[in-house]
């Protein structure tokens, strides 16, 4: 299953060591005049090496694009793209080939697949994500041009969280340092720990917010199209991420509903809610406030340090920790979020333009 | 969007007050005998009415199979069945007809669709699950048959919840009592608090966990159909649920790799792994350790306390504490969770049958 | 496989003895004024008994809504519907549990499920087309509120065919016989065909072509949604169907380019084609032409003549022409393939606002 | 709709004069060892310029697999692939820009799209089709492997037609001439009908007909997944098909049950029918004997004739016939119903393993 959503598509390939990964977005509506900038740019925010905290692997991650555009503008006919993968030779990854490294894929994709390409971890590389990113990009720049804007930012990484409301947040900071946390303080914390578990060897996982702002009404699509319920799968698709809660989420069902229930008000601006626990969505389809949700991040399986396994025969083995890996993964993650949850916003937008009879 | 699965699908209709709910589940496989008492035991469960901390509403939620079903067992036609509505003459909800009640789902509906049936919710209610309980009952007798056992229970009501560990949880005591915590001590308290609760005219949240024994390894599709993905998918699509987590879950992402990471270890009966932070799923892709995975559910909406609202001409108005309702829903979600949760597993399983070429 | 479409939804449910046939209406938009009259009407056009040269078979096919309307329009949420099996009880199917008969699905529907209800031929009997009958007739009624009419009538039965052009068909002839051929004096040479046919204990087969006035252009989704394939597809469902050609067809791909291009040009009443071999659709396309096809319909396998098979164990049985049956379906099924296309239309209408964005 | 089939996909992309056409097939299953020498071949069926009663362009068309294949064999995982377009610099299109050609789909992709890749008709060109030979040429390698062998050829051209009966027919020798008929004297007047219509400048259709044999019993999904129903729509996807019959077809919706019906018989080598008028196919499911269908091409609309027609701001122009062109797309075309053949049949094949539960 490689293919996501229903009008606006990705399909998705390629393997972290192939010749190239790749996608193709079939249901983008035409005649919309492409930032390709843009969407380089996004793939730089996603890039390997882009500062100390992160991997130093070196990765041009240049997209080229082989269909679906002409003369700059989109032609409504699928767009073809590729990512030439510059790390492809890898002699490297041979002492890995029947190894089952610790809360990786490589157990289970050969219990799956029975044959598997090994190096950096294949398929299941986060490196496929950079396709979604291109995807991303694009669905951004189409729902911004209906004044649609989404914001995600590194909300917590470990016991580091950024507890100001929502409101007092300044998502114009997201990326005005390297760990894109948009509080300077938090921020200076924040590189402080993820250098700090480098030098252990070690990994850290944390949350990233979402922020969705002017989504109109009426997104969603009861009763299995829920648009929560539809960020919410594309979210848990992110390599890494093991939970998503909406609204006051988890902290929300503690509560009792008398304090959760938001009330409605008619402003000069239009009807609103006084508060938003509810994130945006009620009933599964968007109440026009703005919608926020979080994204957990384990801290990656990837670490500096040897760890006992098994190979493919059951031997037991020892996992060397070598190579370069990310210590923390949530800064080249938000664009990730950020790609996903554009497309799941801008796929749920055609869909509802659909029913309009 | 009504329709849910792959190759198990379960396609749902009806309103809450309309002639009859009801489903159609397509790709079941043939030849199957059912357990019709085990189908209406499991409805029985999440019926309104069953203990004194529900909804004292009537309905005797009696499944009717018209289709599908020859002799006892399956046919691999399509299973289309009703439930009829006992409560559709309702004039007591004229009052809501004009008015969004908070933190409902009448606005959202009223934007999107226009015309809506408001009588206790129409579509919007979480009657439409009792349909989902019948397809999930027999997703769960067809797992049985393979040993693949799920349980769901109240792991937490407000801000009570069971910490014990996984192992020591006793799932066979599950329906030991009225909100379904397999715990007595710990379901004594949250009985209290659920009084309390509804003496106060209130509601209150709380999570559900969901194990799952024996599924066999291979179960899960890369990269947009990650077993976890399609689970919380499933799981966000229930009424009132903001949250879901698989293993380790909010609280991993606060944790560092080298604590995480589950060494697999060549055991007598087979491969393990030494912990299960992961949560059965790796990349994806079940690893054969035990599934489990938690579902936040906001406090219901519906309160006995009066509330500021508007109505659909945007005037202000007073929306009335009145009627019968759940102060907490959780008891009654336990099949709910359950059903959904043997809707995916099947349908994975039949799917990871067609790549077995 | 039992739901069509892709944003107007049809699922089927339903055996032909069971207790009942029926189907879920998803994606149908919202506040549009249904006319359950004119659903019954269709309904009644493809009832047994309506005339002498059908099968007298006793159903009332009397359709009964259970959601997605309310107050007389719809709701946007799925419309649930059933029509009873008046025939249920059929001590008289017995005797073909164990046997195959030519050209029925008896023999197939054992292979591939193993089990299966015989009577009546089950799930693979003609009785399945009522229920897509009343969806049709529920996108019929949003196409004609958009001036999109589509008609079917039987151009040939046997040797008998209709061959005055296409702009010479009194279209509004086609229910004023029982053959619904609209063209007085082959309606009469067709019925008795059909009558002499009935007297030989044997079948006939034929053609319906379906016509469409007033399609917009734009409709249809290359490369692999193209209309006319969609149409296909849609028509190769119906039982008995064998055939499919638009525009020009099987003959057209006899002839030369420069006979069947259709030259365009630009009248007062805007670009229009001088000749339309095309039938409607370019590239996948509709260019705003009339739309027609053909489809052949086999004649039924069900004869009143002994014939030879064998049973369920491979011994030569003996199978006896006894009951009702339809010498000839093509009348009974002109309501089916306007259901069909009617559904296919208001899809691909559907669709095709999904991409204006 | 880019995307075609159920559990083995083919998602395709690109322009006729882009940068470079491709696709990504999802759902292949894994281990499977590749023979790409063969894959290069069915191209080269299909290639431009193969003989002299094809058209003269110039294309490689050479296959780059990008991912999902390591050491030899499939993954499991998507397998991306490119053709790059060596005609992309295509000066000589700029006077087709703003014109409509006759019976071409620069009217309708205009109507549709509002702006389109106009340089050799863009995505609306039949060079899409290579892309679909690649995807059909490993689906029937997997096939073969399960001994179930695809053969089309040229059935009819023009008034041409082969009419010896299909036991007769010596499938071996459709390569063994370049018109692809597997009769001599019929191949030869066919070359000699091809070069004459070449020297008028004009085009011709026919028939190709497509066989299976081996077919087990089982594939094909009622009621909308009838096997005959998704061949149809695939062959209707190829362009310029404008028909589709299965079995007797056309010709035996004029005859009767009597004459029509197949006979079952228990023969040593196991039930068989001792005709084959239903094309290997009842009830939508494949009944064990050999599947047969026709395709019908329309003349391309390409000729080298002067025609009238329009221009984007409705002025009347002259279309004039130049550049290289297929007098007769027939021989180029039978490796793409195969292709399209074999995707069908190895998804059906897929899709029913997911039922034997």
């Amino acid at each position: 299953m490689n293919t996501f959503g229903n009008i606006f598509k990705l399909t998705s390939f390629g393997e972290s060591h192939g010749v190239a990964i790749g996608g193709v977005i079939d249901g983008c509506p035409s005649g919309f005049e492409l930032d390709l900038d843009m969407i380089q740019a996004e793939l730089d925010r996603r890039r390997p090496g882009q500062s100390h905290i992160v991997t130093q692997r070196k990765e041009s991650d240049t997209v080229q694009f082989l269909s679906g555009i002409f003369e700059g503008k989109t032609t409504g006919t699928p767009i073809g793209f590729i990512i030439e993968n510059d790390n492809q030779k890898s002699k490297d990854y041979s002492h890995l080939k029947e190894v089952y490294r610790p809360s990786h894929a490589d157990y289970t994709y050969d219990q799956k697949y029975g044959h598997r390409d090994h190096r950096g971890g294949g398929r299941s590389s986060a490196r496929e994500t950079a396709v979604r990113v291109v995807a991303g990009a694009i669905a951004k720049q189409l729902l911004a041009s209906k004044d649609i804007i989404i914001s995600s930012y590194v909300r917590s990484i470990g016991h580091l969280e950024l507890k100001i409301p929502l409101e007092d947040i300044d998502l114009s900071k997201i990326d005005s340092n390297i760990v894109r946390c948009p509080d300077e303080q938090m921020a200076k914390e924040m590189i402080n720990l993820v250098e700090l578990v480098r030098k252990d060897g070690d990994s850290v996982g944390g949350v990233i917010q979402c922020q969705v702002k002017n989504c109109p009404t009426g997104l969603g699509e009861p009763v299995f199209g829920k648009l929560h319920a539809a960020l919410g799968h594309a979210m848990l698709t992110i390599n890494a991420v093991k939970g998503f809660e909406i609204g006051s989420g988890f902290a929300g069902a503690q509560s009792r509903g008398s304090a959760q229930n938001d009330i409605f008000e008619n402003l000069d601006a239009g009807i609103s809610t006084q508060t938003n626990n509810s994130g945006g969505v009620q009933g599964g389809i968007s109440n026009g406030q703005d919608i926020y949700f979080n994204v957990a991040f384990k801290p990656v399986a990837t670490i500096m340090q040897d760890q006992k396994s098994i190979d493919k025969d059951g031997n037991e083995v020892k996992v060397q920790g070598r190579g370069r890996h990310d210590p923390c993964v949530l800064p080249r993650a938000v664009p990730i979020v950020d790609a996903m949850a554009a497309m799941v916003l801008l796929d749920y937008y055609l869909l509802n333009r659909a029913h309009q009879f």
